[in-house]
């Protein structure tokens, strides 16, 4: 028997859930998506899609900054007092709920929510209080309202727990490292698993003999070397912070910088409260840097559209470029050269056709090459598209992933969750 | 008419100085060269060598630490009371002393020390005070007894001031990393120097043409893309910490990973003094981390012989190697594969062996080949040597840097510091 599906996805700012309807072991069907965006800037704004056709765009739904369980509540309801989404009357039509978490510390694979698993899973908040935080509250909710449903929860680290030893360890103290957990974990992991899969399936390949280098770009960005399917290295690290910049991320800086930055840069960020612990420090570098720091905007289109007019949006591309690109040539080495494909995923590595072709252009040492043709061409139909150029060493695909898909398509293949 | 330089080199645990004969516009000729060893870790010791004749080797001077300036002392009376080194009878015959200072900030060429360089340079001190400290006591005392003398600093720091802008700027606030002169600087350029007008002799090139990845390892390791001649690229930053690892010191990780580390990490080192701020975070960082808190030894030799038969040792290794991979990968993209050679120098990066055949054994897919037997030969006479193998697209070099040597050859190529 069918169940509904919902796969929900909490950032910062913005909160999306897309409804599918699946049955076991099957490939899940997407009903409908809906997404709450402007949550910390104002105004609070909806779009909503049944059937692959627009409801509601940008509709404003709020004038004051909300929460992200505010905004869940918002498109639950969207979802269940839309007539036409026959499948939904109630919320206890919903059959399974996955929840997008960002650090899910050692779990290899998702996790129904019990309560012991719960503890567990707020314990992470620790590690990552920036970003764990955004989901767990509405992890409450759904456990508390939705009386027929099961929850799972869908980990960013989870596709990394494959990251060999010398890879993932840090240079300090082992004893202090094993007792507060520290290695690196890398995120974006529901992602790269969408991208493993669809990115084989396109070549033909089975997904344990792919070996990809894949670029997740967006107001997060990180990179990842898949090596036989598996994540074999990721730029980002303990946290989201490390790796590459983001939309007000800083990525890899010294770290002594910080130090240099702000005077007592450990001390508590005022926005901590007595559960969530977060060092002045750590706000700065993930929330006052990046890309918007030395431009003013998030919005990378508009860098890349006014680099040439601005020296300060010159100075972010090129900066970005490079960051980028000293990823690739790195995994380039720790996958011998054995790279199937390089993959440009999430909205900037989507839609940033200028930023592949600049990426791309620095890579022709390495054997890869843009068909510039292709690389401009809308694609929004295909999930993979080739951009490569004739003749190549490499290919160069272009992924749309779909995080909200991979976990209902997930929680679709384990019994376990039914 | 000739003068006599001393260069002087002081590290954390070490003072050495090196003592030359000079003309004007005319190479240097060394007539002795003295170390005091084990400052932080008695017993100090004592090695002397004159006309590359060992006259004390390892030679007990001391049971409990000392710092710079005493070491300072020591090596100043072995050289004044040794009969058969006739050039210095008194601290009056010594015409120049070049001291190396790892930050220099801005400076892009070595400064004459006057009452107002000293200033500035001193005030470079809060840049990096774990590693300027060493330096400024024993140039206030040359400046106080060396009355013939004249002083000059040279930086660490300066062959990296021709770093593009895109690669030096972090991505944070603008106008708080002006005011701070928070940008990415570089080290070990004294040694890149050496590395490159030698390796541009060797390989025939002018020095302005030639292209390299060169890999200074020690207990303090860098890598530095040199492109035309000039610093690129280097994988240090702000301060020396940013990077590879090295003995106790971490190299980069996720900037979040020391909150998560140690409680209060900002708060003030105990090492701290009036003049000296140094966080906890910081000192940890670079004191407390690196393969010794993998492995228990600062000695890179150790974890090579023992590799095989201790795991953490193993660990230690193949982390070491990978991160000098992503690097050369990392350098060899953004030089566009344009690279003459690979270069390895420093202690370890002259005398790893087994490093040397890791690393290069992960290149294979960049076209560096190495010659097993060329690479296990030891190579004392030549300054520089291929070890590469047959038929290789770029060729990789071992390179015996000298930083004294070349702080003493810039000091004779200036007129403005006879």
């Amino acid at each position: 028997m069918a169940r509904i599906i919902l796969s929900v996805n909490a950032g910062s700012s913005s909160v999306k859930v897309s409804v599918y309807s699946a049955e076991l072991h099957q490939s899940p069907v997407q009903l409908a998506e809906a997404q709450v965006s402007g949550l910390s800037a104002p105004p609070v704004q909806l779009t909503y899609a049944r059937d692959g056709k627009t409801v509601a765009k940008n509709k404003e739904v709020g004038r004051e900054a909300i929460s992200q369980s505010d905004a869940f509540d918002i498109l639950v309801k969207t979802l269940v007092d839309d007539a036409d989404l026959t499948q939904i009357k109630s919320k206890d039509d919903v059959g399974i709920i996955c929840h997008r978490i960002v650090h899910g510390g050692d779990f290899s694979r998702p996790q129904l929510i019990t309560t012991e698993t719960k503890n567990h899973i707020e314990d992470l908040n620790d590690l990552a209080p920036l970003h764990n935080a955004n989901s767990l509250p509405i992890v409450r909710a759904c456990l508390r309202d939705f009386s027929a449903a099961r929850n799972v929860a869908c980990f960013d680290s989870q596709f990394h727990s494959t990251l060999p030893p010398h890879i993932r360890t840090y240079p300090i103290d082992p004893d202090i490292t094993k007792r507060n957990r520290l290695r690196k974990y890398g995120f974006h992991g529901i992602s790269y698993a969408f991208i493993t899969r669809t990115a084989a399936e396109f070549l033909g390949k089975p997904r344990d003999r792919v070996n990809l280098i894949a670029l997740h770009l967006g107001s997060g960005s990180s990179a990842c070397a898949i090596k036989g399917g598996k994540s074999w290295d990721t730029s980002m690290g303990l946290t989201p912070l490390a790796g590459l910049p983001g939309a007000t991320r800083s990525g890899s800086v010294d770290p002594s910088l910080v130090f240099h930055y702000v005077a007592n840069a450990g001390r508590l960020s005022s926005s901590s409260t007595k559960d969530l612990h977060i060092s002045r420090a750590e706000e700065i570098l993930n929330k006052d840097a990046g890309w918007k720091a030395l431009t003013g905007t998030t919005d990378f289109g508009d860098i890349i559209a006014s680099s040439s007019s601005s020296p300060e949006k010159k100075l972010a591309f090129d900066l970005v470029v490079d960051r980028i690109c000293g990823f690739v040539g790195s995994y380039y080495v720790s996958l011998h050269g054995q790279v199937d494909a390089l993959v440009f995923a999430g909205g900037i590595g989507e839609k940033g056709a200028e930023l592949r072709a600049a990426v791309v252009g620095h890579l022709a040492c390495l054997g890869f090459k843009l068909d510039e043709g292709k690389n401009e061409a809308e694609g929004k139909e295909a999930v993979v598209r080739d951009i490569s150029g004739e003749e190549v060493r490499h290919r160069v695909l272009v992924c749309q992933t779909d995080e909200q898909m991979e976990m209902a398509k997930t929680c679709a293949e384990e019994e376990e969750f039914w």
